[in-house]
């Protein structure tokens, strides 16, 4: 049976990491969401997994991957679970847990960029929350940004292996996870990160080599890559875009 | 070789997740940043852990785990290595994916618990956005709590081993860092949880009955479970509490 995937339809989010992964692999999955009602896929299947009162252990939100009768919530956990099996883990297990502390730090991130537009309240909209989301933003672009991006351009240049790749020495699920957190906020924020490639030049070398990868380009230039767009974490508003001091 | 904690002296935090597993395992380890500098300890021992040029993968922020040469980085990815090795994860290993995706949706709390105090940024004071604290906290009391718990309440009657663990037939680690989220947030907003075991009484029972496990009552009367306090993620502002709604 195919894997399948469960994400919001309309947006990259975080369903991205774990498409990122299933595409570099080539591997079967099903997208539930974007489905045909009428095969019994669509949004309201992904509802009724999420809101079975039968569902053994139902996810608390999507991405969540069903895999035969388990499913697996949370965007690391998924990828920790399919990683081995894609061979884009690392093969010496304790460097697994290095992988998934990146991950998980990546994902810290990921809800960092999402609060710079919805600080005050995830329920409220943003035009309702403009000011104090300039304020977050504008923190995230002078503070936040330089200290996670310093530390995972540290992280390569650290690597035992070589600075190739984020764990150990061949490509992993870390390294394309770190593409796309760099290319969603190369999207949301054009001005902040302008020297971007000057400032993290093994982070920039990383993001082209893996938009170079036969798999991920051709992804890329599927219909199944949706375009970034203000339904997602990452957002382009220009008011709160602004070159780093 | 002891296991050795790092996580800031003086508060619970994020620490006390791993903390917990620890104590009611009753295995030896150290906790490195409490330790005396004149025997290599102390929180300057761990910033040169953080900072070490050498390290080969270097953690980005406390807590993080030493185990012999490996370090272990991520409250939840602290839990899902040593889970086993203290039985305190689920034996079926399926399971151990549904115990990390639930730890995983813990820590999303308790960085929105954070966030109540901190809507802005988490590097100017609390004085400084106070009024955005009161919106953020107010939000978060309203309808982010509501639907949390009544998601892990719902784990809990649907776990299919009974609603005495949050997965499977045994205690884990899982149940732990569920006692002490409930724990964080009845000390942080105690006029919000006034009828939390009205509202949620399988996770109040959960609670109690974590509270009187041997190892965990013996560890919650000692020296090494430091009070809750003011910098801490789960912070008492009296003026961020409020009744629910």
């Amino acid at each position: 049976m195919s894997l399948e995937l469960y994400y919001w339809d309309g947006l990259q989010g975080r369903g991205e990491f774990v498409r990122l992964a299933l595409e570099e692999a080539r591997v079967d999955y099903v997208e539930v969401a974007r489905g045909k009602p009428s095969k019994g896929l669509g949004t309201e299947a992904m509802m009724a997994v999420m809101d079975s009162p039968d569902e053994p252990y139902p996810p608390f939100a999507p991405p969540f991957l069903k895999d035969g009768d388990l499913v697996i919530a949370q965007t690391a956990n998924i990828l920790f679970n399919l990683g081995p099996r894609l061979k884009l883990a690392p093969e010496v297990e304790s460097l697994r847990y290095v992988a998934n502390g990146l991950q998980l730090t990546i994902a810290d991130v990921v809800t960092e960029a999402h609060d710079t537009h919805h600080p005050l309240a995830s329920g409220l909209y943003y035009e309702d929350q403009k000011d104090a989301a300039k304020v977050r933003a504008h923190d995230f672009i002078d503070h936040r940004i330089p200290k996670f991006m310093s530390y995972f351009e540290r992280v390569l240049a650290q690597n035992p292996a070589g600075d190739d790749f984020m764990v150990g020495d061949a490509l992993t699920y870390v390294d394309l996870s770190m593409f796309q957190l760099i290319d969603g906020l190369l999207y949301a924020f054009p001005r902040a990160l302008k020297r971007f490639g000057e400032h993290y030049p093994r982070l920039a070398a990383l993001h082209d080599r893996v938009i170079a990868r036969p798999n991920i380009a051709a992804y890329l230039d599927s219909d199944r890559r949706i375009d970034h767009n203000e339904s997602c974490v990452f957002r382009h508003y220009p008011e709160l875009d602004k070159a780093a001091t």
